[in-house]
């Protein structure tokens, strides 16, 4: 067959996206189509810097040219992204809001949400992260941020707050305003309309996602955030302890709610099992075993996977250093999928909700 | 020396209460002395019956009445408690409230909270648990009372929930009202309200001790206890790990303030270490070392102990059987005697206020 633009179109519409179920030329992924005699180059634009499926893709494209169209092509694929958005969850040039969440404290919630952003930033993402967990926010220790002030400057006469840089990126602590060894004894509608300044009055600039740090369990912060602003997911985080799954299907709930209705991008174990160095093959399920994938179960919604309880996160988390940070450490690794799968539920989502309209 | 009723008791001026820096007759603890010939025998009123320094301070008496009055006496000795309060602590029949928060989430609140109020009791205390964190209640899976409904009677014309009674505990949790599987996301004010009901509206009968396990963080609920209730002070649980540590400073912070002024009882620290039963000698300090000791030490506060990540404990939990009430578990142990360490403070704390005035 002749390699024509109506050829490649033709073969590429037989390689299809296995999360969004259609095929990548229906799906507008294939740009800049050019044919210079036997040379075909295309850009693929995927869904999100950090799909899992970016190779796979592409050998795909390149297989179903070779075999509809010409053995003798040359094929030059650019595989890059544009993040997807809906209508409806675009804030100012915010394309996705990500919600982290727990019905309990202490499973892991601020870890998983700051190496999560680090990881989307790393797989290519620009990457904004909110801490609204107004009671204890932990990103300015996770991000080695104690005492920093984000500047505030005038613009057209409405004040906007600078969120500071680091490790690629944008952040802001609702820590950064408050004097960390003084409490924060806040009536809800005061905590509202902090939490609130820390989306609208903030010169975000364009950002892929925003993920935010939820305070654990339901309260005014998630109502107001559920309600103020268009949320793409949320992520659960929980331990495998019957008290925390307990209090996990309850966020989950919440975010069912007709009135909150946030789609549940999937759940996470964390603190699964420790796995001594001396014993490199014991895993000791210290809090139990298997509870966050039955919950996933139950609920219908992705297993994001299982993180081990290992003392270079906490550490990393102390110092000021994610641990996603680290080359060559397991845990990194570990949370780089998880990122992956996290924007891959994004755009599924996404997907659904614009296929709908 | 003869005797005599006024000789025992100049003895008995020699033994002090280590805790309280009084003599046992100054702080009135010597009660029904009675003198038959050679035979001695009195009451020793403690301030708790969880008082760590019970046999010391029978052996003191003993040891003073041999030494200063006749090595002949034959000396009975009916150690006994009645549990001091201060005028304004005492709401209707409980004399102490105490309550037990967290800076931070997941860090074994409800666990020591739990094993806590039942350690109290099995040394003879009465007591009652309110489980009044409104986003997690843990409570109902802790005492295996999942889907228990306690009963509410009128009492002329009023309202009164009847607490359940589990393992000698008179218990009320925000989780009896409320479905497991569904979120709470109450506003703020209406927390308050709930709240309140679980202290007010309940049939509480005479109490010594009150354990409320409050929500962690510095939110509304912890206002409205501060400041509607009595407490005698407030048992703060951590773990070693920095991000932790940073809200327990918040949490205290609050106790602190002018407004709400909770004397601390001493702060314990959770998951200090784990020890794998295949390598007894191991400590694997998963969260960082020695957080609680110096965060007591900063604070000037005591330090009520360490407490080691062992599975049992969060087992027990899940089980609905807190560990406490396992025969021969080191961590038993290590809660009772957390629970007399309490119940000291709680003293002391009120001898102080009663000086006071």
């Amino acid at each position: 067959m002749s390699i024509t633009k109506e050829n490649i179109l033709a073969a590429l519409k037989n390689v299809e996206d296995p999360d969004l179920k259609k095929d990548l030329v229906t799906l507008g992924m294939i740009e800049n189509l050019s044919i210079d005699g036997n040379k075909v180059s295309f850009s693929v634009v995927l869904t999100t810097p950090a799909c899992p499926m970016k190779e796979m893709l592409e050998n795909a494209c390149r297989n179903a040219i070779k075999h509809f169209v010409s053995k003798e092509a040359e094929i030059n694929i650019h595989m890059t992204s544009r993040v997807t958005s809906t209508p409806t969850q675009l804030t100012g040039n915010i394309k996705n809001i990500i919600v982290v969440a727990s019905g309990k404290g202490g499973v892991g919630k601020s870890t998983v949400a700051a190496n999560l952003a680090i990881a989307l930033n790393l797989n290519g993402a620009k990457v904004g992260l909110i801490d609204a967990d107004i009671y204890g926010p932990s990103v300015p220790i996770m991000f080695g941020l104690q005492g920093a002030k984000p500047k505030a400057t005038e613009i057209n006469g409405k004040t906007s707050i600078e969120p500071i840089e680091k490790y690629g990126i944008k952040l802001l602590s609702i820590g950064f305003f408050t004097d960390p060894n003084q409490p924060v004894p806040w009536r809800g509608p005061m905590i509202s309309t902090a939490v609130k300044q820390l989306f609208n009055d903030a010169s975000w600039g364009e950002l892929d996602y925003l993920v935010v740090d939820l305070p654990p369990g339901t309260g005014d912060i998630h109502i107001t955030v559920a309600q103020s602003f268009p949320i793409s997911g949320a992520v659960i985080v929980t331990t495998p302890q019957q008290v925390a799954l307990a209090d996990a299907k309850k966020g989950i709930g919440m975010f069912r709610m007709e009135a909150i209705n946030i789609p549940l991008l999937g759940i996470i174990e964390n603190m699964s099992y420790f796995t001594p160095v001396e014993l490199p093959d014991h895993k000791y399920y210290i809090f139990g075993k298997n509870g966050g994938k039955e919950l996933a179960e139950m609920y219908n919604a992705p297993f994001l996977g299982e993180l081990p309880l290992v003392q270079s996160i906490s550490e990393a988390g102390d110092a000021g250093i994610p641990v996603v940070l680290q080359e060559n450490n397991p845990s990194a690794t570990a949370f780089l999928q998880l990122a992956q799968k996290v924007a891959q539920q994004v755009a599924i989502q996404n997907d659904k909700a614009n296929t709908k309209k």
